[in-house]
């Protein structure tokens, strides 16, 4: 959704915390949830071990922490934001959204997806889930009241618009990480393209 | 998505694959996926525990054999072939996507995000979820491109629409399993209604 947080860069802040969360982010992408054990994550990480176990109570404590850390640095944020205006931030978006992910970031699209299948009976995944949801959520309307403020999107409702995209976008995610298949992109990107033509742009936009 | 398989019907049939099938949906749904064992599914099974055993190595094995005898079920039908025609059955789709299932469907609804989460590191599960998105969008483009035939429908691409309004399908479904608030339907309903106005209905449909 943006440039990943800070305490992920190779030349990130070297306290405690943040490496382990930077091994807890490496071990998760190279075993995928399932094979994750803190021993793995002890591994990636280039201090002692017993500093990971005295931080944390398990992996599930260590992956919500991780989660939650990621998700500070999106709050408050809206999507792409490096692009210029909010029509370009919502093509952008969904430009990424139709767009496999590789390498490292596609081991963590299916690692998310197994996260996101421990919250039906983990409450501390849930929760996360829940204010990320909401996170993601309001950027993603922000940009569109944003547009509407400028002129370039109609006066549409900007939350019910933004929690259609998200479904939408959640929806991508989920099937991609789990079948062969993956999603025809370029097939979802056209009829994006249309329903942003027919249901956002202002008349005068071109 | 329709009627459910006969198998798990109160008065379906009676042989011992059958009865293992509501055994392993009964357990499923009651205790979800990760408390899930072959122990509690033989709870739920009128005959003896080592009948189950002896047809299915484990409790991933019997979960994949479930998913895809629910699965020939649905396999060739269009969704909601209750209703009357292209249209209805699209909104009939629609109605149902945005409203939040209760009691064993609901618990369903989250296993099946718990064993999708099963699929990025484990094949079986892989190929049927694989085998479902395909199944279910076909049955949309189907319904599409009937409308389309009718005059009821645009001359849209079929597949491109399906492909899109099914993973936002399973978007809503993700995120209602997973968090605490759930999806605000009516808005994702009258957004989608707008979408169908925009982009399916033909000029002359009211």
């Amino acid at each position: 959704m943006a440039p990943a947080p800070p305490f992920l860069a190779e030349d990130g802040p070297e306290d405690t915390e943040a490496e382990i969360m930077r091994a807890a982010y490496a071990a998760l992408c190279e075993h995928g949830y399932a094979d994750l054990t803190i021993e793995r994550i002890g591994e990636e990480f280039p201090k002692s071990n017993s500093l990971v176990y005295r931080h944390y109570d398990g992996k599930d404590d260590l992956l919500v922490a991780l989660l939650e850390s990621m998700l500070d640095h999106f709050e408050g944020r809206e999507p792409c934001d490096g692009a210029d205006g909010p029509r370009e931030r919502l093509e952008t978006l969904l430009d990424r959204a139709v767009t496999p992910p590789s390498g490292e970031d596609a081991e963590f699209e299916s690692a998310l997806v197994e996260l996101r299948g421990q919250a039906p009976h983990n409450e501390d995944y849930r929760r996360h889930f829940t204010r990320a949801d909401r996170v993601f959520r309001a950027g993603i309307a922000e940009t569109i009241r944003r547009g509407i403020d400028q002129g370039v999107f109609r006066e549409v409702d900007p939350d019910r618009t933004a929690t259609v995209l998200f479904a939408l976008l959640d929806g991508l995610r989920l099937q991609r990480a789990t079948t062969d298949d993956g999603v025809d992109g370029e097939a979802v990107r056209a009829e994006l393209d249309a329903y942003v033509e027919a249901r956002l742009l202002a008349d005068d936009t071109e």
